[in-house]
């Protein structure tokens, strides 16, 4: 699936991500009413306005992406039926072609880990059938447990060829308050990058390992030192955008064949009719609001590349 | 919530959890049978053999314990169908009394961690109605993104008068690979616990916190370390039993008083009827295998404590 990664980017020409974390304060009213009058205001209706919400954000802007990335605690906020709508965006992203990065930043240990990573990877034996329940194509997945944590997401990544990205260094404000803890003279997260970097060692695709991490935007400096850390590993970069990161920081997040890296906008693509800048589209058009949100995104990053 | 806990410790005299982490290996024969000639070899099927498991066993136990803590990941693996019956099981769980603590290791920041919150612990807003998705009574958090990560939950839990247990040391093998690293000479899990006791000081109980820790049974003398680091945080111990955790390990975990601690058995107590031990059970009346090994592991307990 990295292998497929690779190639969206490179047919797209764009490495970025759209964020599907859709707050129900993002969907516009005329959604919103719509999926009431049919659900109610009740956790159906909100699945369903989200859901629907997402489909036309999709519709708009596949074409031009490589992935989505659906966090699911925007869902799972909503309970079963909250699941339900993320489980039906990304089925319908996997058929448009797009890679899905399901954002769960599960970790637990052992029979546990297992559990997730069949869950949201692979699949689960139920007597003599298996089922895919989620079936996501990468997950992010927090490194605090360890190798016992992680290991057994690679073993499902082995088996179908599939991937994650491991949080590394994070793009809130407090991520310093235990990542960047010196060990030695060296930040913890840098310790995690060599980690990332082992486990990735045992799962490579073509040019790149089904090992990826998460690295703020908002950290550049970081990024650079964890670059070469972890020159196998794609860096999922959060924290463009809203969070402040900007195309121009982004720079070394990449390595010297303009791969490597893929750029998150969650808020700022899929909120975009709510900034001034595209306000023009009005709540109706939303979805070309963000359509034209990922095209200034592209250019921007594109520039910041080619510089 | 936290002072219910307390009540239930004291009620029972058992400052013991037991984990409701149902694999599918574990289900009997004859209530796998019963759940497929149902639903077939489906998730649905899976979802309702381990409900039925899960609900034999609180049935049997819960007048003697205090609460349960069900492994979301152990439902989470079948889909929307095994979510439906964590679901079940913490509606169950509740209506006998029983503390539930949801085994969810979630974390985020922001807005993110902010939904896994209400989503678990407090209410969602939808339109002008309000829902409670999951309803845990506690849950588990990984602390590895920092404050941004935990203060959402804080807000829910003093709201709802509900509590967090903070991953700080866990049981397995390699978690000193990144929580052992030496920062100043200390150790990251001490620096992890002195922020639980500070994020717990904002969000008091009448003896004991609303955040609590979470810390390996297997790693006794990091225990009695972090009982003095943390007073007034509940440590919730897995890694008795089947990990190899004794009952003596276990006494430095405790305060004075003979609370602060809540020690966490889910193979030994719900697998019970496969052990040699209680093999003369036979899988039909597994669950008064379990009955059998909640009641050793309390004496176990009680008498390492009474030394």
């Amino acid at each position: 699936m990295i292998n497929q990664l690779v190639a969206n980017i490179k047919k797209t020409g764009a490495p970025i991500v759209v964020g599907l974390d859709p707050m129900l304060s993002y969907v516009p009213e005329h959604i919103q009413k719509k999926a009431f009058s049919e659900y109610g205001e009740t956790l159906e209706g909100a699945a369903e306005a989200i859901w629907m919400f997402n489909k036309e954000i999709v519709d708009k802007t596949y074409d031009l992406i490589p992935a989505v990335k659906p966090q699911i605690a925007m869902y799972e906020q909503f309970g079963i039926p909250g699941l339900q709508a993320f489980k039906k965006t990304v089925d319908y992203c996997k058929g448009k072609g797009l890679v899905v990065i399901g954002d769960i930043k599960r970790g637990d240990i052992g029979s546990t880990s297992a559990a997730y990573a069949v869950g949201h990877l692979g699949t689960v034996q139920v007597g003599d059938k298996t089922y895919a329940p989620f079936d996501e194509d990468f997950v992010t997945v927090n490194p605090y447990l360890g190798s016992d944590g992680v290991n057994p997401f690679l073993d499902v990544c082995r088996q179908e060829k599939k991937g994650i990205f491991v949080l590394v260094k994070t793009s809130n404000p407090s991520s310093g308050e235990f990542q960047d803890q010196l060990i030695n003279g060296r930040p913890l997260y840098e310790l995690v990058g060599e980690k990332v970097a082992a486990w990735g060692a045992e799962a490579m695709g073509d040019d790149y390992s089904y090992v990826g991490a998460v690295v703020g935007a908002t950290y550049p400096e970081m990024g650079k030192a964890l670059r070469k850390i972890m020159p196998k590993a794609y860096i999922l970069v959060p924290g463009y955008g809203a969070q402040g990161g900007k195309g121009s920081d982004l720079v070394h997040f990449f390595n010297e064949d303009g791969l490597g890296a893929i750029v998150n906008s969650s808020r700022g693509i899929i909120a975009a009719y709510k900034q001034e800048k595209y306000a023009g589209y009005g709540a109706e058009a939303f979805g070309d609001a963000s359509r034209a949100a990922v095209e200034d995104m592209i250019t921007d990053i594109t520039n910041a590349l080619n510089k």
